[in-house]
């Protein structure tokens, strides 16, 4: 056991090693001044220009979402999506905190990894983008008017929610796949009984083509296996969903062996079409299960959360046609479906070759029922028979791949650190590229939609080192940009990365940039503590709890004087900006406040908490600079004892 | 009064329209294909190669501070100061919690504005960057081997800690002024008595020269003005410090028109070599004070707080020689002294001149007891007595100014959104250039020390608006990079910058770069939960708390099964990381867990409490894309009932 250990251990080190050597020979060829400055025209963005492209990447750890211009490579945004942002006290604030319920409580971080946007006959149109939380399992839904963190669900009966957020050609469902299988329903039994008792819920979760609004069609109960990734077919494989496999041995201990075992896993091929037929006509199990789900609104800029109660499961046995398992060189990473939907590639991430099979031969073998044996009741196809070619030996631990739109994939190799473009259905290697160092995913703007944009390829590295300026032991992720207009990549730029991407997509930035929201109507605000006009703030005793209703314009607050609050007060500072200008945000922070700041965009209101605990005169500020008198805009409130008789009274700035 | 208001708010928007006519114009002049390809040479940073300056930026609401290279405006880090960091668990983990201690509790957010880099002999030396908490007062250092904050003191006796962190030429101090005088102590009081009742405290931090550690010297008690911004003498003028004031009407209310009354406010003029005599032969006034301070261990890997008990006060009026008023016109911002310390540089923010002090005629005028009045005992110097010269009519709203160590300023207009190069001693305008839009501070790289490097300057906007692809209501600031190295000023780059930036630091790469940590070395490692070794990996309980002494090394947790914990436990994972090389760092997420991941550096010790409450087999997985087999790299806890009899067991991935 221990041997094996070793020689996986080996295998795995060749990637620093490969990178190491790879780095050495290009900084050994820096003379190229005339490629150079060709890299440098085609990636600068001069003052005032935009970039072609909007790209977003997940933060991974960070459990957010960045947003990217490419091809200059800067960050635009971090969008708040499942984890705490002091920046603009999401999470933090009254009206954002419900956005962090689980059945867990509160959970104020995830690990997102596969954004998606959303499509109209499998095109980009830019309405949503998608993305998972792996670790407490969640989808969320970001609107791309406001860039704003709309909706979070949460996913019962799931662990590791990996093989997600992918979605159906016309939106029609979002795709959330558990990574670790687990009891089913949870309950206390031993791990070492995994074997044949473990589940893993593949979540069917439809998007309201109105709203946006997701609800849990129906979970699929599938083998215990772990599912990595997954991709939705396209055009002629509409209507199914093809997931990879690992850990089809179900082990559960020391799994860097003991689920490398076999030497085949599996695709699972879903006929999510057949599923709906059937549970639309009374199919499925409702089960009991506790799962949140909160919705941001933009009228009222206010989180709720809901705590659901049952979940439609559907046995895959039970719904013929339903589920097929396609043989895939041992442990695949990535699934990927070709624009044409004919070509499925998952592949080993040990393996040399690059194995893919074909759409169309799947339905014939289906068809002729040319099984291999079943693995839980769901037949098993004969990997010959679904096979339509191979990629001979185009590098060392095939990850992911894209595709341009023009019969090409690209495909990443994380162990050999490369790229590698290749031809569909020739299956020959057109051209290969080193990247620094150690490459996950890959991404093309629109490269899984139908129609790919086609003009970059962007590596998504999983290590660093020296390809930037030291920061110490902890670095940034590093991706590379590369011209792929022309019939060999050309690298273009290294970009570090903030979080760990996992992947990204990219779209063209004319189809967003026309709807992106400037400010918030403040006609419009419908929080229930808005003060829609300076004459209507006020400050208001509950019992202990005081609230106070603020307004904000350059440059003051309304009130900016109030006393009366005592130790031991819950004091809520509901705070409306009224401007109504585009980029003139104001920022509110309280001395001793336990938590963070509000950033309140025009026309918004946004609440901060405040629990006094020392007497005195404390002053609040406006946190974002928003004219030549912002740092005037301040205040102060007077905190007495907790058994004093201070009446509340506070100054309008009128005197 | 409401007529005041109508005035100042006009005045206040030309900022915005000046901006955009001039964004406009820029975009008209786009035809420059020469000069575009100029700058997009002079700021490519090619693959493999690396920046020549480190640019700190301060995070402004965000807490922290980033990590930028220039010329190419990437953002390597967001370094994690003052408030909470999902990405790494900073402020999550056990070991980190304690840097949020406060007098006001745990406090996961700040406001951070101004780093200042250390330095030996006025030149910088690498050691250690400093930054202030502007909302909670406190002040932060970060070591620049490890690109770690390392130390966090609080302020007491102060409120909105802006005029900080600035440091002395031999990084003996780092000064903190508060920005809002508050009751010294603090006390039930009126509000409106704030006049001549109110204190502003400036502390003098000391500086172990060999630990880095701080510690508070003692505090002046000034009048209770607002305290803007600071700037140690430099060279000759060694030995002292200066400090814009407004609000020196004292005004507490509607403060954009009540403090902006008087036609000229203060640079306090403070003499701390005056001051440290006085208190090191016994002079001050010891106070009782609350404040934290938190120290984290590089051995330990663990963060300590402390609360001190009293601090040394000093009143200004009882040290002869001490502290002079400089009158300067209306509200300055920034405090500006050049690298040979004659010039000291303060202007009214929404002045059209810029006025110079000279510190010769400073001293001369002192010398002479040349003094106009007094306030609050401090005595005044006559305005024409100090006046080195006047810079006519080069823009609207001065903030701040930087210098290019070639006899040459470059003062940054908010309202006129413009930078504009002067020269020193003959008060002649050189140059001017644009910004989009409505700069705050500007950076040359070793601007703030006696030998700036003088290639690159950084105007650091306010205002976004149209700079880049749109990205909803809410926008990055931007920043802007101009080649000063020629006669006239070159914009070569617009970058957006994350959170908000006040103010940046900039050194050149090769004094950092060649000390920065790759890695802690296992051996060294200190800390009290540490698994040194894989055979020591184990399971503790003590009454309701678990402790998993647990390892990680490529790919795999020991231990990886854990069973026999209970609903109601308290459980912590301890977890040690085992790989000894530059850049494999390892996460760690466990399903559910009300607090973030960890993200442990090779060497280290990170510790997650996790407060299960379902019964359940619950997953936890390596957050980090660690290897080839990272997927494989996870574990499962069992979680029995809390009646459950189930004793502790777990595998270590020998079976």
């Amino acid at each position: 056991m221990k041997k094996a250990i070793n020689i996986l251990v080996s295998l795995v080190m060749v990637a620093g090693l490969v990178s190491c050597n790879n780095g050495e020979n290009k900084k050994g060829s820096k003379g190229q001044g005339g490629l150079a400055t060709n890299a440098a025209e085609k990636v600068y963005v001069a003052p005032g220009e935009h970039d072609e492209y909007y790209a977003f990447f997940s933060g991974g750890y960070s459990g957010n979402l960045t947003v990217y211009g490419l091809p200059s490579g800067r960050m635009f945004k971090e969008i708040p999506v499942f984890s705490q942002f002091p920046t603009s006290g999401y999470g933090y604030s009254e009206e954002t905190k419900p956005m962090f319920n689980t059945s867990f409580g509160f959970v104020p971080w995830d690990d997102s990894h596969h954004p998606d946007i959303s499509q109209t006959g499998g095109k980009l149109d830019g309405r949503w983008i998608f993305i998972n939380g792996n670790n407490t399992p969640r989808i969320a839904r970001i609107d791309l008017e406001t860039f704003e963190t709309v909706e979070i669900i949460e996913l019962p009966n799931s662990a590791g929610n990996h093989s997600s957020s992918f979605i159906t050609e016309n939106t029609e469902y979002v795709v959330a796949g558990t990574r670790f299988s687990v009891p089913v329903p949870q309950r206390d039994m031993p791990i070492k009984d995994y074997k044949g008792n473990f589940k893993g819920a593949l979540s069917f979760i439809s998007v309201d083509q109105e709203t946006g609004r997701m609800g849990i069609k129906f979970q699929l109960m599938m083998p215990g296996f772990n599912y990595d990734l997954s991709h939705p077919g396209r055009d002629k494989s509409h209507g199914w969903f093809f997931f990879t496999t690992y850990n089809t041995e179900e082990a559960n201990t020391l799994m860097e062996v003991n689920s490398s075992q076999n030497d085949k896993d599996f695709i699972a091929a879903v006929n999510w079409k057949v599923i709906e037929d059937y549970v639309n006509n009374g199919g499925g199990t409702k089960m009991p299960a506790n799962y949140a789900h909160n919705v941001y609104d933009h009228d009222t800029h206010l989180a709720t959360s809901t705590m659901e109660k049952e979940v439609l499961t559907v046995d895959p046995t039970k719904v013929p046609g339903a589920v097929f398992f396609l043989p895939t060189p041992k442990s695949p990473h990535g699934c990927d479906v070709d624009p044409t939907g004919e070509y499925i590639i998952g592949n080993g991430k040990l393996s040399a070759d690059l194995t893919v099979h074909s759409f169309t031969k799947m339905l014939d073998a289906i068809e002729n029922k040319k099984f291999d044996g079943e693995a839980y009741g769901i037949p098993i196809l004969k990997f010959e028979d679904v096979l339509a070619g191979t990629v001979k030996q185009p590098g060392l631990g095939p990850l992911h791949t894209e595709f341009d739109g023009k019969g090409n994939a690209y495909t990443t190799f994380f162990i050999s650190s490369e790229v590698v473009k290749w031809k569909l259905g020739t299956w020959e290697v057109l051209d290969r590229q080193p990247v620094f160092y150690s490459v996950g995913h890959g991404m093309i703007p629109g490269g899984n939609s139908r129609e790919p944009f086609g003009k970059y390829f962007v590596a998504m590295n999983k290590i660093t080192k020296d390809r930037y300026l030291p920061t110490g032991p902890e670095l940034e992720h590093s991706a590379q940009l590369f011209d792929i207009s022309g019939d060999k990549m050309e690298l273009l730029l290294d970009f570090p990365t903030h979080g760990e991407p996992h992947y990204a997509a990219g779209i063209r930035a004319d189809i967003l940039k026309k709807n992106s929201k400037q400010f918030y109507k403040l006609a419009d605000n419908k929080n229930p503590y808005a003060t829609l006009s300076e004459a209507d703030a006020r400050v208001e005793r509950k019992g202990n709890e005081v609230h106070i209703y603020m307004t904000t314009i350059r440059s003051h607050f309304t009130p900016d004087n109030i006393e009366g609050v005592k130790v031991g007060d819950k004091v809520f500072f509901h705070i409306t900006n009224h401007e109504q200008d585009f980029d003139v945000p104001h920022g509110f922070a309280m001395i001793g406040a336990n938590n963070a700041e509000l950033l309140i965009m025009p026309g918004q209101t946004k609440t901060l908490v405040w629990e006094p605990k020392q007497v005195g005169v404390w002053p609040f500020y406006c946190t974002d600079f928003c004219s030549a008198l912002h740092q005037e805009m301040q205040g102060y409130v007077r905190v007495s004892p907790a058994n004093s008789n201070m009446e509340l009274s506070w100054s309008l700035g009128e005197d």
